[in-house]
């Protein structure tokens, strides 16, 4: 039995709104549960420099906590002077997953920039930035389109992400912070809705875990995402 | 006429949400019209080591603003390995206006950290966090009562700010930033329910102000304050 | 009764060296009283990013303490990394201040940094700064001037700066550090010669202040800038 | 066909070179291949602050790229100002996957730090840091036991990594530089000697990876891992 | 012919000024020539980390220059978060030379930092430096004895610094700027009042020098270095 | 008697070891008994900004000990953020030290970047650092000579270093750790292969030290110098 009551294959509530703030280019605020992301998207018309000149664009991402959305207060990064390693992997594992979703060359030589800051953290925090930076970054290149600047559709999948866990022996999806601090192992899925794997990353907690636990976890995320994705375009509206 | 078709000593909508997210022991988004600032207060059972052993607490700020909480984005300080001289300069003005709300001795040998962050930015996001900041340290301050913790009320006075300009030769209240970026002066006012001056702080733009300017928007920022001291009463439901 | 027994009107002992250091075009060594400031503006034949090819310049400013400047010795800011808050707020000041100096247009397209050190300090450092800063700048342009490469006087008007504070329920004017330490509020003014603001700060230290007092502050500070523009004038050997 | 020649099951030669260096309690040169990674641990008898007074021990990495251990310099972590986000991200793992190895609880209250060195990069750092770190932990454990300071073996297992790639539609094991810059995903494996999933991490390259695919790269790395823990026993000495 | 028109053995004017601001235990202007030095030496009752419970004091050394003590302004090392090599280098040195003059174990555990701020630049401020601060520190020395916190006298010995080049083949004393800007090599001597030597720098800087030239340079230093004691004893009024 | 029981005027040891690693333009491994620094030299095709267009190249180095390289683990320069003095003093030595090898102007508009790493240090760690630098130095000219990119020889010079004491009163050449430490004074010396002197520094650690200790040391350098730069010529295969 869950901590949540809710059954192994259950998702918890999502809820995906767009247009948020009303700055970005695109502005999803995703909620995972209790978990609140803010995802915007800015629109750059230059590249970084090892692409300059190239004729792609780019998709990047940096991640960032409010310092109160988690149980104590954790410091202000900006304060400290630097970003912890934790911060660092997730916003290089939403870059990445982010990058898979879009067709860099119908991009034009322009950065997308998906910030993605936690207003409050109860687990999945990196999956909920994937499937909302993901339905954020499908607003911008539309604002981009309309303005004509772009002319092919450079979205080539939606992708989305979810994390699954051995918890008391059986495997169960889209943890939640009382889940996640008790499971024997931890690992986040992020797909496209091709089905095809874009990233993997499991960690054994407390003990190691066996390759029919990690099946069995992967069959939870294959149907978690297609959930996902389903949300994503009914909230993008697309068919 | 005001951009914002306000009248001069018209305040825009002010909206005050309690409990907006559930980790913090004092949790408020203040929305000023288009400005949001999600003002969170935590508690820490220690103070800093200048206070140490001398029976009083402490109140300070911190200050941060979303990266893409503004018109084109700002790079996230975090990134940048440093906090700006305008956002410490920002903390240090919360900071000082929140001390002035409580009787340090009262709070016993803890600390109050005020986290302003600015979710959307629409000009007056420092009147913004030290008006929002205010109710949320009440709430921080009744959370520690309630534990029986704190036994004399601390809180000496609410607190409040707002800001005035010369538009166009007359004194306004509360700009917005289409108003502020348009301003010939700038003044920020924080102030007490007693009507006691906190902080004053007035810049000229593009040309010096006169002594009858700075009264007139003195005049406008008591009426406004007064406004805003109502706004906070009636969210904290005090008589 | 001040510490000092000076009368409340009272400026301390003002003495302004030109050409203190040899290398600045504008180097001027700013006393008041106990508190001494060296000015020095270097002119650099470039302007900031964002000024470039907008035919004008730029006027900004650097401050800092010498860590022995003070009664017990303050880290240095150099070997810790960062500059503090404190530093940063007072630099903008200063930049701000001696920006309403000058007319950018007429300064090409060139900058000047004003850097101000405290040799030595007792109170009322940012207001000595921007008081020495401005005769330096007057220095460092007429500097330019003689070499030819500007034609129009870029010179608006003289600024300068005091600081006014409640002793006793009386305002005075001008405070040393004895007198700073105990003031119920600190209030620093930046004016120009023709009697206009250009800033004003008023912080309540241990309780809040009254429009009354801030009038008889403001009184006070408008007799003191008039005389420290006289001594600027004086200086500078302008009639 | 790989590049290396090798056949897809196949690992690099694999050198294990014990007490490489004189001062570490634990000094190993790994060699996978032209990879070279030294690994030296240290013992430090206090533990993190989170873990005082717990009577449990700690370990810890660090990880280091020599600036030319590459085909182009790479510049200086130290002389940058600070490590960054694959460098973080790989210490991180490392450590994950070393303090699987022991029993936290025998260790004392003493730090082992894994300290990292790449030598030379040709592919598969961190996977050669895990696999000699190991190694290398266990040589400063039985350092401290010798000395007495520990009586149970803290070792739980041996613990080795190894990484799988997709190279031109068929999976291969233990890919060198020149396999992974063309492989179409890379899939990082831990395991202990009793064949648990300690961490797996796969990523797509330029196209997703199907679940057939990350089975057969699962079961290379199976097969990989058991060679490269009988490499660590027979450089231990153990039976 | 030298630039400066001195005899290759004349020292530049030396003057040092004691008590030169009103806060330190220690305070010296030096200058030699038109270098100007200030150096303030504090007392801190307590020292570093690693002397503590040792029964024995610390001198530690800080060098600056301010930005526009140069020709050209240097930017500030506190905007730019570091010191830079060159800094780290003379501080180090002004340390080492400083420590010499003292036996730690009669100061008792106390530090005394020497602050050395270039006030304007002409060549050899690191001499300055030794040679002013060694008579700052007396003076704080002198400042805990009075208080009776010290009986012993801890002075060792006095130490002064110069330094001497090649210019035009022959050996010179004492370097300005113009004479460093061209000298074919610069060395830097520490020495104490018994004629020890505590440091000897040199460096070529277009050629390489002989051993008779290095030995010409000695000569010329011990020579120096017996007026620079002279005039240390004659202001510190010792006989 | 030296703890190392070598004759004063003896070296340790001395391997030069070519072509250590695989990626460096230049890569050596120097060994001075237990000393081992790793000398890799990376050629870039761009000069610094302060030389662009000025017809000549540069050499420059990077200096950095792995932590556990010394008896008890030094913290990585990388995480704690910043180089150390101690890191930064070497490094500019190495580089002025390598500068005076080489005629610029021969270079070409390309930059020599000289990494010395240390992997074990048991004293001399710079002195082996210019020593084995040189050779990869003149290694890394080859290749680009060999590419036909520089057509007239750029060495002037071979260079190198060792360092001199004065242990239970005699001179001795080259220290190791255990003589160092208790060494009462330390004095590195840098030369070419004409027997000029380019660099000295003499540093008294317990005790001052005469102009005849001072002349002891120096003939040792000489004759150790002599030995060092024969064994780079055999090592270079240079008659």
């Amino acid at each position: 039995m869950r901590p949540s009551g809710r059954k192994p294959e259950q998702l918890r509530d999502i809820r995906i709104t767009r247009n948020y703030t009303k700055h970005a280019e695109g502005s999803v605020l995703i909620e995972f549960g209790e978990t609140r992301v803010l995802c915007n998207v800015s629109v750059d018309e230059k590249v970084p420099n090892f692409l300059k000149g190239k004729g792609q664009g780019w998709v990047t991402a940096e991640y960032g906590m409010l310092p109160r959305s988690t149980g104590s207060r954790m410091a202000r990064e900006a304060a400290q002077g630097k970003q912890g390693g934790r911060t660092m992997e997730i916003q290089r594992l939403i870059g990445r997953a982010l990058r898979a979703a879009v067709d860099m060359k119908q991009l034009g030589e322009r950065s997308f920039t998906v910030d993605c800051d936690v207003i409050q953290a109860d687990g999945g925090t990196r999956t909920a930035s994937i499937t909302g930076g993901c339905v954020a970054l499908v607003d911008a290149i539309n604002h981009v389109r309309k303005r004509g600047l772009i002319t092919n559709d450079p979205l080539r999948h939606l992708v989305a992400s979810v994390s699954c866990g051995i918890f008391g022996r059986e495997a169960v999806l889209d943890l939640d912070y009382a889940e996640d601090s008790n499971a024997g192992t931890d690992m986040n899925f992020v797909m496209d809705d091709s089905g095809g794997f874009i990233e993997i990353q499991g960690t054994a907690e407390s003990k190691t875990f066996s390759l029919d636990e990690m099946l069995a976890m992967t069959k939870l995320a294959q149907g978690g995402i297609r959930e996902l994705i389903a949300q994503q375009k009914k909230a993008l509206e697309m068919k």
